[in-house]
């Protein structure tokens, strides 16, 4: 990029732009804020409108390979290592971030779905990596979309951003006010709601696979609600090896993950 | 526990534990310090000598379930909210640490292996969450044992006891200087080295299992490095749903639990 082309961002948009760290602030603008090389590349990647992206803003001392803003120079500012550590949630910043719109007009899944579907749904997960790590591995198995519960944590949220490596363009998500009504919308439609849950029936002995799914993850700390199980057609559980596991359980990306796999796979 | 038995901290030690968020300071302590009450819950559960545990330290206005420090009556200070944040590596402190001894006399994986044996090797994997996550992970499916080049990332660092919930204890890891040579070794004593690469063999279409697997985990950005590739008896790829993949891979604990779980379980 030549020196001419580089424009400084006032200190009006910095701040804005900085505000996204809140919630509140995000959904009011539409937009989220996302750091870091990689993760923003990524996105850029995805984008299959160009109006999704607002501003890519590099810090003037950044030396990394920033080929990949070539296509929107328009929309490239440069700040300096003060604003670019103002705009940081991280100790060590890279110096590169990305204003991006939210996508947020989505359909119903499952309205129009004929032969077989998948979803993801999660029940109040909490741990903004686990949110952007399940979105991330469900774009990976071509899931056709996550649904989150009000509970679970926004998955605009930076670092739920930065797990989910690009995967937010990549797939379709929403989140539901009633949960539990989602679930049974979709049950109307004909599909199973299989909730992952430490009671539930080992994997391995389900032999027949319904058309239409619906996978639950639960919250880190307690599983699926109670209210969820209640209404599932199947629980299912990830077996440990020996008579007693040598660890409570696992990550909840790491169940989702390996539940995805063996559902959608084979 | 009765206010009589309550302990304050003296200066020193507590100079001493908050210097144990350097790696250095760990390794010559041979100590580590785990932050929050399920960490060090889950810890404590695991530990099979108790001269493990070195202190528990609880804020003094801390109001969770603190039964599990009962047997570890004599070892249990308690912190004021200012030692507590002095101590915290996180925002939002919970307010219990549990100070242990890292455990560092395993032998050398392999030597007596008589059977079926699976090992799981960290070429350079830079996330601590990704190295808890895999330890997590590996305790689970009953891996026998973690290796972590020299360039994996501390294992005892305070996102990665977080990550592992518990599984420090659960399961045997050390660290080599000379991976590459570690697994030349293993290879000498019949164990296969199965590498995770994008550009392996579908996991799917290896018919046959070695009844002595290792499986070799690469850094986030780069995989596995080309020396464990060319040294390695298979690659193996995680597959993507669709002709082009909508993300470009998977988080390396994910690709690590699928790998597991299809290598060990079935």
């Amino acid at each position: 990029m030549k020196q001419q082309e580089r424009e400084a961002i006032s200190k009006e948009k910095l701040r804005k732009y900085t505000r996204l760290h809140q919630k509140k602030q995000r959904e009011r603008e539409g937009l989220f804020l996302a750091e870091g090389l990689r993760t923003v590349r990524e996105l850029c990647q995805n984008i299959a409108d160009e109006e999704m992206l607002v501003a890519l803003l590099i810090c003037e001392t950044q030396s990394e390979d920033l080929r990949f803003t070539q296509p929107w120079s328009g929309k490239v500012f440069f700040i300096t290592e003060k604003e670019s550590s103002q705009l940081s949630q991280t100790a060590t910043s890279q110096g590169v971030f990305g204003v991006f719109r939210q996508q947020r007009n989505f359909e119903p899944f499952g309205e129009g779905e004929k032969g077989s579907s998948f979803i993801v749904a999660l029940d109040d997960v909490q741990d903004p990596g686990n949110v952007g790590t399940i979105l991330r591995t469900a774009a990976w198995f071509g899931v056709d979309g996550v649904i989150c519960s009000a509970g679970t944590v926004d998955r605009y949220n930076a670092k739920a951003v930065r797990s989910s490596a690009g995967s937010l363009y990549a797939i379709p998500h929403y989140e539901v006010d009633h949960f539990a009504e989602e679930l049974k919308r979709l049950q109307g439609l004909g599909y199973s709601i299989v909730s992952a849950s430490l009671d539930g029936k080992d994997f391995r002995e389900f032999s027949s696979r319904p058309e239409k799914q619906v996978l639950v993850i639960g919250n880190e700390a307690n599983g699926v609600s109670d209210q969820v199980q209640a209404l599932s057609d199947r629980l299912v559980r990830i077996p440990h090896s020996g008579k007693k596991a040598r660890v409570e359980s696992l990550n909840a990306s790491v169940s989702a993950a390996i539940l995805i796999e063996r559902m959608l796979l084979d």
